[in-house]
């Protein structure tokens, strides 16, 4: 009888595998790949296959995820104190390929429930977005949600919620320093996704730097905006009122629209990861490439994101892409944050936590190429940047920072109708403006988060379930969830995070 | 008859006088100053007193606010579009005092009625605050707070409410970045204000760049701190049954005090104002000035804060303080800044808004000739930098920049029990964690807001009352509010703002 301990080996040259037995291996174990353990080595942790000596390169899907900081014998347990990164790929050497990437064969068939919007967007929930210019204006306009959400949406059953799109922009800024365009240009965009309608509703204060006609569009004449300076109003309830009969208006309008079939080239994923393991890239990673490549063959659209994990892989991506405009715009982004990083006094190594790290991962490279998996295989046709809209259907990389809420934001921004966002360590991150569908990288967290996740892509790592049949179950559960037939379980539990703008310019 | 009409020169050199009819003066009106105007003049705006050159100063305050632009003829409206900014003065310049200013006389017999902490410090109210290490569990502890105030909260008579101290920090940042240091003691400070009684109480997730020991002070035996990652938690409800668990601990503690009679010694008083006009800096600073003085005298703590509206008339300070250190961090901290805004492509021109504009403010000089009013006239003791905690009794500057809240929360961190606000134009701030007492700098702003204004300053501009009369009755008012007597006008209304962090660190 063959004792040896099943373990992850993802490529035939990878130097390491992932112990995969929960509570980890004692010293002593056999693994299937033939390594004898020399220590204890926790759940999610790599062990070397072979000697590697000091300086040698440590292999995992096939790349070089860093260099060994001493010499590693057969059996080893490989984290982060023992390995360097490699240098980061230079920009100057990316260049687009010579045959552009072939498509993925067209998928037909599948189809959604969405709310048609006039802009030819859907969205895949009914809200009322309020807009705020200025953060001064919050306080009160929370007050007046809880109003319009007890005494107003009773009225109007077809519209889902309220949601007050606050933030801490808007006045106390440098509204004129180089990089302001991002956080401004956000605020614009967030106020169009299509889960609003197309309603615009801005509250703003009348004093402050952000003027509310920067961030409206000109001649959308069913935008409304109201001050609460506004001479007219005399006191608190009288502003909370205003909002109140400004709201009306917009829900009225909301309510009279109704679900309609929409091919799946309207739906708008954006992806995301955040609190990953060494699970991340096995499981739960290639499953959304999986469902990424689904949505991409009928015709939607897909987003990944977060500049700092992509960064270190960045050189697999130019053989992707669509175009030499493509690798263009993907190097000036990542020009951008290197810049931005280094002006901060920061650089790629500021990615990765100490949960990445007791998870298993032992650096930036690692992560990286987990968190580039998300983007499934077919041909990259845009790079767009922090907070502007989508342009193109197909797969677009947004350039992101790598933090969950920063990042749904911009996504948000770009357009957004729902979002899958895998975690191995467990976040309980919900957006309230988009459906935020959760996939757990291990059972461990999908059974002990039982009514926080939404979906156990650990059953890929057990065998239970293949990739693309994970695939397949994520692209129909997004369909469900787009549709309205169910909701997900942050939804369910009413789970509702704030946004967070990204702004690189300093406040005043 | 006399039939011209009052308006407001401050000083003697003044070269302009300030319109102060509701609704503005047409043209052809004859002011008290002797000026005709040539043209119609907004309320709050400036009247050239005497014809002035291009080139020539601009005076008020008794000091050069800007340089014309072009030739001023006696009557002339002077706004923003017609003066030019002076070069800021320079720090290299800023010296010591030879001889150190006078203390004012003291003063005694005023006491509060205030909760009395372990380590010396005193609550104006009876707090359970929740911090978090990470943005990440936000909407797990707004859960857990709205169902502590529902089930916990009447069983704990004594504890006026429980606040969730989230804020967008924690992950997803550069940790170890140059500037890094200062999100992470505010948050640290933030749990140790005297509001809160002494007992922190964090909620982490596990995973997060921000470890709750980095946020937490060793040997503090009364701290508590949970992971909602911890694998005993099984799904949303174990998360905030263990937090509503830890929540009791500590509600139980605050119920059983009470408050006593103390000192004004004890009391931490955090200055500042937003959404100014041109009357702020001639009736509510001038009047939280002689507050200021009032409690400087009885032996209690004022911060005066806001770098970008200090910077311009930097130079009025040093003669002001106590010591050779006071100058040399005072000039620290304006060159940090300087350099930071610098990094970011902007400049001390940033800090002015429409809304000052519009309200006759012409630039950061009038502005800040204004704001640094507040500060009353004693000695300035000390000057800390943004989120440190005060160290001395007296007045100190608390370099921090003037936007809203995170002046607020970085007042907060320094352990400010009782907060002074300003405001001209008008904003419904609130800060949940310290009573907030609003001053309105003109009697249209406090009949209009008047549910949400506190104090009306604009009786300084009608002769009502004098500063010194304003400055005492606000002092009584401070007392009133610290001891529970009162409320503010804000915390009637339930008007609550969130925290914002000042993170001058780059995100990744
Ligand atoms: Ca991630
Ligand atoms: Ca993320
Ligand atoms: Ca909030
Ligand atoms: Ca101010
Ligand atoms: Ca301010």
């Amino acid at each position: 009888m063959n004792t040896a301990v099943p373990s992850l080996k993802v490529h035939s040259d990878d130097n390491v595998s992932i112990v995969l037995t929960a509570g980890g291996l004692p010293a002593g174990t056999e693994l299937d790949t033939g390594a004898v353990l020399k220590e204890d080595v926790p759940f999610g942790h790599k062990v070397a296959l072979a000697d590697i000596e000091k300086g040698g390169a440590v292999i995992r899907y096939g790349v070089t995820i860093g260099l060994a900081l001493q010499p590693l014998e057969k059996g080893a347990w490989v984290n982060e104190h023992m390995i360097m990164l490699p240098e980061a790929p230079h920009l100057e050497s990316l260049k687009a390929p010579a045959v552009a990437p072939k498509s993925l064969p067209p998928l037909e068939g599948y189809t959604f429930e969405g709310y048609r919007n006039a802009d030819g967007s859907v969205g895949t929930r009914n809200l009322l977005g309020i807009s705020i210019s200025v953060q001064c204006v919050a306080g009160v306009v929370e007050h007046a949600v809880k109003r319009i959400r007890e005494e107003l949406l009773p009225n109007y059953p077809n519209v889902d919620d309220v949601v007050p799109l606050t933030h801490s922009y808007g006045c106390g800024v440098a509204i004129n320093a180089t990089d302001a365009y991002i956080p401004i240009r956000t605020i614009k965009n967030i106020a169009l996704n299509p889960n609003f309608g197309g309603e615009v509703m801005v509250v703003a204060l009348g004093c402050e730097k952000l003027r509310p006609e920067m961030i409206m569009t000109k001649g959308d004449d069913k935008a409304t905006s109201m001050y609460l300076q506004d001479e007219g109003l005399s006191g608190f309830s009288a502003m909370v009122d205003d909002i109140l009969l400004q709201a009306r208006m917009h829900l009225e309008r909301l309510n009279n629209r109704q679900r309609e079939t929409c091919p799946v080239s309207d739906l708008v994923v954006g992806m995301q990861c955040g609190g990953s393991d060494a699970f991340s890239g096995i499981t739960a990673n290639p499953m959304l490439g999986a469902a990424a490549d689904l949505i991409v063959r009928a015709g939607g659209s897909v987003m990944f994101s977060e500049v700092t994990e992509v960064r270190d892989s960045v050189h697999l991506l130019p053989p992707r892409a669509a175009s030499a405009d493509v690798v263009e715009k993907l190097v000036s982004e990542m020009a951008w944050y290197d810049a931005y990083l280094d002006k901060g006094g920061a650089d790629r190594s500021a990615n990765t936590t100490p949960g990445n790290k007791a998870g298993g991962l032992s650096g930036i490279v690692e992560k990286s190429l987990g968190s580039v998996a998300k983007s499934g295989s077919s041909p990259i046709v845009d790079v767009i940047g922090p907070g502007e809209r989508l342009r193109r259907k197909g797969l677009t990389f947004a350039a992101t920072p790598a933090g969950d809420f920063v990042c749904g934001t911009l996504q948000l921004a770009a357009g957004m109708n729902l979002h899958i966002f895998t975690t191995g360590r467990g976040t309980p991150y919900n957006l309230p403006t988009t459906p935020t569908i959760k996939v757990a990288t291990n059972s461990t967290l999908a059974a002990r988060w039982f009514d926080i996740m939404d979906v156990d892509a650990g059953r890929i790592a057990s065998g239970e379930i293949s990739v693309e049949e994970g695939g397949w179950e994520l692209f129909r559960l997004i369909l469900d969830i787009a549709s309205g037939r169910c909701k997900t379980a942050a939804d369910k539990l009413g789970i509702r995070n704030d946004l967070v703008l990204f702004n690189p310019a300093p406040i005043t």
